[in-house]
């Protein structure tokens, strides 16, 4: 399945490794990273996935594939600016949100207005958001709530 | 200025008429509103924005200008699906929620992120709006708080 | 009426004033101008369009409204880029192009596929549009083609 | 490099084998087919990428993956509608175009106007797009003519 992770563009370290970890913990199941492409928790995740042989895609706001970070094996590039935020969420079969700002909180409301299963790891205190406390209980929690 | 008025598209009457009384505030006062178009809280702001003569922007998830409600003097068709809700935000100076469930949230999330001061009426509890009790209020706080 | 007026965003006086008088031609019968809000003949237009005090909506490829021409009276934002030819032509009830390049052609072919009926004058030749050698013949057209 | 590939969604039997053609002799040189997901030569091209083991990206109009012919590696699903057209040609290095009709002729405006060399097989005659006989002289065009 894909899984759309979602979070900050700037983290301290402790996340980025969480969301490193989280994107190793993906790649292992056999499932495709979906991201924003760029910075932050989107590197880290993506990261992750590449050291665990996976597949990522990072859909950027941006007109240029060369945005996005080093571990996207599959760049979108959309033009859309924050618009293109529906189509991050549009392309998972569930979601993952680890910390994160406004940007963040706008793609769990996309998700969860789509129906997507939600894990929410140290993110925003949102009702339907299933709370989480490590990658491992977030990647459980999507494979068992898929839709 | 142009007040994004975000809320739920399907409401109970005292929530319908709070948002028509805003609608009629915000008219009063000048200002135009934009929203997205279709039913419940963005038919009530519009259609109390028309009782004043105000100007109603109503920006359509869908391909077809006619989904518009009635009190739509501009409908705008982007065929964007959710998509859409981020030119909701990004044509209004201002926000304001009104009850409202995740495509709301999702529109609060945008507008903070683009740095616009948002009031909250009955709605998501998120850092950075501001809550208030009455149309009156959330018309005083936008006018004010103003970029 | 809507009608989307398409036509390139550099051009040289002749094309300009023809632009121009385009604008007042369709204010004068009550038509509303939709348009890109940029320069050129976007511009031509609305300032032909607002001499005969018409309204002029310009829907923008950036996220700011202030890019618009002065003569738009409803500028929208999109931040969708390129993508937001297609709002151009999805908001119109008929097309004229004049002049133009590449992206009117965008334009002119999107708003074939769409069904709408376009007349060109002095653009690309392509099958479906109708050809016309004055503004008040494209308007002529327009107004008896409609769907 | 990446190549948009850009066709009609309804084509007869020798334009589908030579859509298939063109997929099989891109994939071959490692190149990587965008197209619009679909049908007709969209459908045909990926088919022919996919007998030479070649990646395939399918950017769709729809909000729903499923919709992605079976040939496609990467479907995304983009819910924009036409706006879509913009995005499919953001997302290569060049282009080439096989007979189609106004919704080709867009993206080819879309791919011109961004600058990327366009090569055509029995499509529009559009100033600036080169008109070859074969798949192979379009997959040659492109590879030398790349930005």
């Amino acid at each position: 399945m894909r899984v759309s992770v979602i979070g900050g563009s700037t983290v301290d370290t402790p996340t980025y490794e969480r969301a490193q970890r989280l994107g190793q913990l993906l790649a292992e199941r056999g499932h495709t990273v979906v991201c924003g492409g760029l910075t932050g928790v989107m590197e880290a995740v993506c990261r992750g996935a590449r050291e665990a042989d996976g597949e990522t895609i990072g859909i950027l706001p941006g007109e240029h594939r060369d945005a996005a970070n080093e571990y996207v094996t599959t760049p979108i590039a959309t033009g859309l600016g924050d618009a293109r935020n529906a189509l991050v969420v549009l392309n998972g079969d569930a979601a993952i949100a680890i910390d994160g700002n406004m940007g963040t909180l706008s793609e769990i409301a996309l998700a969860l207005n789509a129906g997507l299963p939600v894990a929410g790891l140290n993110t925003h205190d949102i009702e339907g958001v299933e709370a989480v406390d490590s990658p491992e209980a977030a990647v459980e929690y999507v494979g068992s709530a898929r839709r």
